[in-house]
């Protein structure tokens, strides 16, 4: 078995092609960023780049297709959105209805797809600052939740922030904020740290998404606004039909992650 | 005489409104945002976002409004973008036809407004760590030109880089570098410092937009993209009407400079 973790993310998109990786993406081509996808119609494009546009720590976007494209240039140019993620969900009017590898069939003249930044960017230089970084360690998905921060409302899109939350100590926090206000396309600096009820989340042991972790004596929650939220705020618009990937099935890209650091 | 450098933004808006102020705004409400303005009607709405998403180094959207809405709600709560701007200039297919004090004459239900930041931002914290800007010592515009770094195209959009030019001391260059870094909503760190010629200006006594300043010996010219780009690149594409802010009449902000940066 190939050591995924070490091969180039052209590679990679080869073996979820032809769909010999059908599952989660996270460690693969170690280094190289991952996004999360949103595929809408072009009715409801604009919208949808305005929100993301008033929105860029919930929604940092990386790429958008041209209409009809199934080519994300930016982040990877041989790639095809259709079939370089290993599975995908289809919503109609807003209701899961199926789970696909392959979304040829599914595919419109126009449709535009949105790739948008995620935290597995920025984790990648917490862990080499030595911050320990909890749902790595437990092996399970990171735990998200629901928040009473509204989003800034764009045509019908609108909807409450989606947050990620990681635990550490207190010091490990001051520096956790100082690397990832290094990287605004990937969610930036914690929307907020310490107090879950202060940002409307009643029950940090039960995440609206994902796993829950341990949060360890001493150690305050962390929590940075999630690419979860932009996939939500559409959901919830009902839109006739709009594919994402399923959860932990990403796209890989062909740029590092260092890419994105600003400074 | 008042001294509007002091004044908050809604009462220089005031004097704006009122057609008290009908000049530049440089040096007005010291230490709040101000930003370029490019009006295009909804058929060419998605496609310049998306430029300007493609474009963040060139084009960094602050606000946008809704379809036919004329406020820039995310900057300025109260203000009017119809009548707030001391000079606009109105284009027809590409061609500059008129400039006008208030344009509720030319609004369209269909329009919509992006205002788009602007280097003044970056300029306040440069002068405040003792870096020199030339253009403000030389009581001038700032030297601007075309490169041949070209725009990712996005729709009908596309053309190259418009670049402002600063020369300052290597020293003071690289300081310059760590500063603007600080704020990717307006332009960030520079495209490039020292030879014109590689990016593709030949005579850099001759701006193509803005006044030529003088260059001290041992001082080199740094390079940062211009909110000149989406007006050059849009006016390129002829839209039936576009209009602008005249040059150095920006829209004041009720938001603090250092709201953008991210560190």
């Amino acid at each position: 078995m190939q050591d995924v973790s070490l091969l180039a993310p052209k590679d990679v998109r080869e073996l979820i092609r032809k769909q010999e990786i059908t599952g989660p993406t996270a460690g693969m081509s170690k280094g190289y960023t991952q996004a999360n996808l949103a595929i809408l119609k072009k009715e409801h494009a604009f919208d949808f780049l305005l929100f993301c546009q008033r929105n860029q720590k919930q929604c940092p976007v990386l790429d958008v297709t041209e209409v009809g494209s199934f080519s994300p240039a930016l982040l990877a140019k041989d790639a095809d959105i259709r079939k370089d993620i290993p599975k995908y969900r289809i919503y109609r009017d807003g209701v899961f209805t199926e789970e696909v590898n392959d979304i040829t069939d599914y595919w419109e003249d126009d449709m535009v797809a949105f790739l948008i930044g995620c935290s597995f960017t920025f984790e990648t230089p917490l862990l080499e600052s030595g911050i320990p970084v909890r749902h790595i360690e437990e092996n399970c998905n990171v735990p998200m939740y629901k928040t009473n921060i509204p989003c800034i409302k764009a045509g019908v899109f609108e909807g409450p922030t989606v947050v990620s939350m990681r635990p550490m100590s207190p010091e490990d926090a001051i520096r956790a904020v100082q690397i990832t206000s290094r990287f605004p396309a990937v969610h930036g600096a914690p929307l907020h740290i310490g107090n879950p009820r202060q940002i409307g989340i009643e029950d940090i042991t039960k995440p609206d998404f994902g796993d829950a972790v341990t949060i360890k004596p001493g150690e305050v929650p962390v929590f940075w606004a999630c690419g979860v939220t932009p996939q939500a705020v559409a959901m919830q618009s009902k839109p006739s039909i709009m594919i994402t990937h399923a959860p932990g099935c990403m796209f890989i890209s062909d740029v590092r992650d260092e890419v994105y650091s600003v400074i």
